[in-house]
């Protein structure tokens, strides 16, 4: 994060290249003055400093962000410069550092096929580093957003995507397919009623899929490892769009853009999860994916029977986040900067109620919304349920629907920078 | 309409404009000479005068309406302008009167965003006026229709429509996304088999559905009023496609303009309205398009415990229109103009014969045809069942499939003017 | 087939026009050098010459095919030609007889329309003759599978296909979509999870889409003559995507596309088809294709209950094919040049194998590949099952793989020349 250290203390310039140049902006160096300042257009959050959680706020980020990164963070054909430039209405002062642009990449998992080429797929939360998060997607999704919609760069023309889905999807399948049309693919698919696991063997479809020039594969299946399986036989980087109760990692990136967005920073947030966290891929992935940031409480909010699994807690717990159990929302409701509600799998999480004598509350309710703190989020991956009525909606505090716009930006971002990457790779 | 008065006599210009210009083109003012005679591809009937019912028949319609349509109708940015004036090899003559050309609009549900930006909906019958059906409407899709497909104006280049179907469709959904890809629109959607009613409150859908960038929503909903509830939560057009038991206003416009075509004029009809008309959402929308024109008949053929819904009845008999129950179709066959079949809900509709002394006889057999007056026409919306046996598809007054294939234009035409509608509305 | 005669002897020209010249290229009339030898990139079988099937081999194939094409078959506005000659990189020498391109064309269930023109459907693979393999279907689908895929023609740029399909499919529709797509037409369809069909009669159904301007509608039926009906009421060309369990005649295109690159040829072949034969559309039109070439010795491995239907195996005995039938895999595996294995209906075949005394063997074991030439194949049309298991898969022999790759090239052919004899035919 380009935010200074919660501590208080301003941020040191955290990594230095081999040669000693700094890795990420660095406070210290501004380069260039804003002609424009272009303000996000949403509302900001700035709470007290002495609350230990000084909070930058995005426009401050974009603002720092702006004036360093042209320094020299990109080169001369990046997109993301070219927009940042014209935005900025300056001119590089230096030459660029062409050692620098490939550096913060995407740790995905590599697989090195036939012809050499290395190949990269999206699986795991755990996959993408902080570094990436907060030098690539967040600032080229913000670009996007940002970009009105009929002067889009068609940086997939040409591209196919298709999509593979074993279990429904809605706002997933529709945002990926948005996004890839926005950008000049084209997009064809299979839906999950087309079909049954059953069928055919997952690897001999992704192999026949394989045989067709695709340059992206989405798959949702419904098992966990589904997507790992098909990227074991693919040269085509395979998207993960969940696999059973395992993982949902763009949801995971979306969750996390919506954080920084909403709230400036993800250093140092305190967050309730709630709802059932033993099969929610969603909060699994969250979870892997903020244990790289600092200073991170969690209120896990579920019924003893729906606790999330060990594996997730245990990473969280290594990664240095503080972990609490709690059974009523309302208790941590006035202690934290995010809800992040989940579905109520209601048949599950009745079942699981009725054999605790504690029952719990994992609801959004009136009472819940006035012990929030003005300056918190509530977040939901929807659809929702009755655990997040919608008579509260106007409260500027729930952030779902914003959370599913940024969707689609994260998502667009996600494709062209995957896309930049086979393109290098290729080279 | 354009036609003379039913009663034989002249028909006098209608209406005037606070200037005094006349609003509809009139017979006693032709401005100019057709040089290339361009007569409509399809038999015209022109039934004897003496039948009081004087059809002018397309043809002459169209010629007149050329006529006079370029003396300062529409503007010269006008798409349907410059059509007109190609194909009259002619330059307008006139200073273009560029008040005249958005007077004539659609009376949409207007609905006012938050950015100020009037927006129109597609939801019920009764929005449509007949001056927009006879002066925007018709014209605009008898060019369409006229015009080679790979001639097309690309007017929806860069638009996306989104379909949202909570029940199967194919003749709509197919119609509608030929329409708006032959205009240059990308299509994207949710199939019925995608998803239930019970996963996701459809206010939810459509709010996500607003976040993305879409231009127009198509919604068939499985309970009546879901397109006005889509509605009241989007700011990106609805056009209703069918809710449940309610309207399919799109349906009605198709089915008028079929009528116009084959009869040349929608006053002075006499029509039987034939099968299931209480939970028939098509005969419902045309009853209430058609109210508008003057000296209709109709004859109501379906089983007492299917009767056509008190409201609709009361609309029609309001509007001047004269309305007879009757259940056997022979007893009328000899008296229409138009027989406007129905499926069968067989099920439904055998319950109900067999509740009922008379059983009754809602199907098109050669006994119909041979009392049926030669100028008369058969409609179907289709899917049909055996109300209307395929071996009489010889007969050129069963107009089903031309009926089918106006269907294309007419969504043409409309999302053409939704679209420029919107436009204006954001200028 | 360029291949020389399989008894060893120099192949004639087998064919002359009216005018004396050759129609298939003649071994003896080499024009020109290949300046840049491009070789197929996949291994080549040639078996030693005493085996009385001397096999040329793709490569020797495609180099002749080369040298004598140029020299005069194809007219100056010949995509294929346009990629031979600069493949080769070569000008003709001689002028382009106008009279010979359009000579060889599909034998097609033609039908003539109202406007005179005459309309092409695929429908069995009975239509298509040898000579339109050989020199129209199989050499433009060699050349569009070396182009890279950028570098397509957009052959069939603002064409329509629709599909419409009442099973499932999704290695036909998919191939279909893509193939389309990369030739630069749209596609559009209804899946059948859409429809049923006692909802609507498919002549309504094709009739409709009829009224729409597609270009070619893909048809998958459920019952035995689908397609046939759906032709007989269509002025679109009909292609038949499988009519239950009548024919596949695409299918059949791109197994004996398969055939001839992997082996060099056709004629001469040893073929065993694997499974339950009497179902199975697959087997039945690739047994009508091959019927065409000569010295074929099909072994039919199925249980006595599933045996292959009469009709099928009276045209192959009639065409001069020898026919045996077997019950286990095992006792032929060692004479065959081919495997063709078709999915194990498990229910059925389990069924049929109970009520024989000797259960038969209908599947590629270790022990079935350890009998297996090295020269011969292994083909499957996918989906499998336990009849061809995946721990085989690294075996250069099964190719199965590249037969599904093979798909989407056949059918970007097949597609470009329909579309250009609808093109011819409306001049």
């Amino acid at each position: 994060m380009l935010s200074p250290d919660p501590r208080g203390r301003p941020a040191p310039c955290r990594s230095r290249s081999a040669r000693g140049q700094p890795r990420v902006p660095c406070l210290s160096a501004p380069t260039y003055q804003l002609r424009s300042a272009v303000p996000p257009p949403r509302p900001r959050f700035r709470p007290p400093d002495d609350s230990g959680r000084h909070v930058v706020g995005a426009r401050g980020l974009w603002e720092r962000s702006c004036r360093t990164s042209v320094a020299g963070r990109f080169g001369n054909g990046c997109r993301l410069c070219r927009l940042v430039r014209r935005r900025l209405a300056v001119a590089p002062c230096e030459p660029i550092r062409k050692w620098w642009h490939p550096a913060p990449r995407l740790r995905l998992q590599a697989q090195t096929s036939q012809n050499g080429r290395v190949l990269r797929h999206v699986l795991d939360a755990r996959q993408f580093t902080r570094q990436w998060l907060e030098e690539q997607l967040f600032p080229s999704t913000l670009e996007l957003q940002q970009t009105p919609t009929d002067r889009l760069e068609k940086a997939l023309a040409g591209k196919r995507l298709f999509y593979l889905f074993y279990e429904p999807s809605t706002r997933t399948r529709v945002s990926f397919e948005m996004a890839a049309t926005l950008l000049g693919a084209t997009v064809h698919g299979i839906d999950s009623h087309e079909q049954y696991a059953q069928d055919e063997r997952l690897e001999d479809r992704i192999r026949v899929l394989n045989e067709y020039p695709h340059d992206f594969l989405l798959i949702r299946y419904d098992q966990e490892g589904g997507a790992s399986r098909a990227a074991s036989v693919s040269g085509v980087p395979v998207i993960n769009a969940g696999d059973g109760p395992g993982q949902h990692p763009t949801q995971a990136l979306l969750d996390a853009y919506t954080l920084w967005r909403e709230l400036g920073r993800l250093d140092g947030l305190s967050i309730a999860l709630v709802g059932d966290l033993s099969y929610q891929r969603s909060t699994n992935s969250l979870a892997y994916l903020l244990s790289q940031f600092r200073d991170l409480s969690f209120y896990l909010v579920s019924p003893q029977l729906l606790r999330m699994r060990d594996e997730v807690r245990d990473h969280l717990t290594k990664s240095g986040a503080k972990i609490e159990e709690v059974r009523d929302l309302r208790a941590v409701a006035g202690d934290v900067d995010v809800i992040y509600v989940t579905r109520a799998q209601t048949t599950r999480l009745e079942h699981a109620r009725r054999f605790e004598s504690d029952t719990g509350k994992y609801t959004v309710d009136a009472d819940v919304l006035a012990r929030l703190p003005t300056h918190a989020r509530v977040l939901h991956p929807l659809p929702r349920g009755p655990e997040l009525p919608p008579e509260f909606d106007a409260d500027p505090r729930i952030a779902c629907f914003r959370q599913a716009a940024n969707g689609l930006y994260v998502r667009m971002a996600l494709l062209s920078l995957l896309a930049a990457e086979t393109a290098q790779a290729a080279v």
